[in-house]
């Protein structure tokens, strides 16, 4: 980047900093934003700045939002007493695309991780606990992702709520619909038979 | 991106409009900015104002710069008797990491594209027969793209030239490096037989 001006190599240095976006890709952006009317441009980094100022994390479940408590939280028309516990907000979006599941949310942020030094406590656990203390809960859906993370997550979070009565379910692991049983991994299959339903 | 909220779905709106990054990619990129610290999250915003805000193009060779003229126009290294005309800053470049070629460049900003309804007004051709008739140039390499609008813009460009006298060359068209044979297209493959040389 050594033959660019200043700040197109700033520009260029700033983009290949997001995830997925290499060298060739952040300068191929960045070409195309000095192509921009000034309007454009301004447009894009007004954008940032305004999601990034009034975006935040709703105080109860954690996903973002831009009131608080999120529109999520506070909508009549929802289950209350059905929590989906998620480790992310883009997790939240993929299950709303879904638009299948009509109860409520936790954000946990993370997961447990001992080997990045991430334990139960750097998690937001603790809120979950107190959410289901203060509400009346009937059910908690761990939807973490399945990977070691996420089953440990799902793991330690079931044994933490199990004493208090309260149901406890993780979603099924399988073949993806349209996969194709030849190419499945050993360990999605055992799943997929673990799980498997009489008809 | 109904289910998100306005500041969010404006940020993935905008991002979705760069080129190459589609809905998926824009939704994981504006994730990733909210969950950026405020300061890392400005930096990029302030990068994409600064660089509009400084970066022009060369009032002699059309090259994004900082400076006018740029610093290839006014690098004492440098011949200033040959000009490479290229398409765009990206060419200039792509040219430039290259390490081998001393000259000045010329940028067209486009090709002539009937097509597109772009002629020959539309591109920056004016200001080259400018420098030449200005200069005392000895060369004209011109390296636009091996593709139907390069090529139109590369003939018309040579016969505007042609009449001053002034050597007028087009970069070679063959078998890319490390390509193979087998899987080249016809008309590369003409063009690689045509521009043979005698070893």
């Amino acid at each position: 980047m050594k033959n660019y001006a200043k700040p197109l190599s700033n520009l260029i240095g700033e983009l290949s900093k997001l995830p997925g976006i290499g060298g060739k890709t952040a300068q191929r952006l960045a070409f195309h934003i000095l192509a921009l009317e000034d309007k454009e441009a301004a447009a894009i980094a007004e954008a940032i700045l305004d999601a990034k100022r009034n975006m935040k994390y709703c105080s109860v479940c954690g996903n973002l939002t831009d009131v608080d408590p999120c529109r999520i939280c506070t909508d009549p028309g929802r289950d209350q007493s059905i929590i989906c516990v998620v480790e992310s907000p883009r997790d939240v979006s993929a299950m709303e695309r879904m638009k299948e599941f009509h109860g409520l949310y936790h954000v946990l942020h993370g997961a447990i991780s001992p080997m990045d030094g991430i334990g139960p406590e750097d998690i937001n656990l603790k809120q979950l606990i107190i959410r289901l203390q203060q509400n009346d809960i009937r059910e908690v859906i761990l939807a973490t992702n399945p990977n070691i993370e996420g089953e440990a997550t799902a793991m330690y979070t079931a044994r933490l709520i199990k004493p208090s009565g309260i149901k406890v379910s993780r979603i099924a692991h399988g073949i993806p619909v349209g996969g194709d049983l030849e190419y499945a991994d050993e360990i999605t299959l055992s799943k997929a038979m673990e799980g498997r339903r009489e008809l």
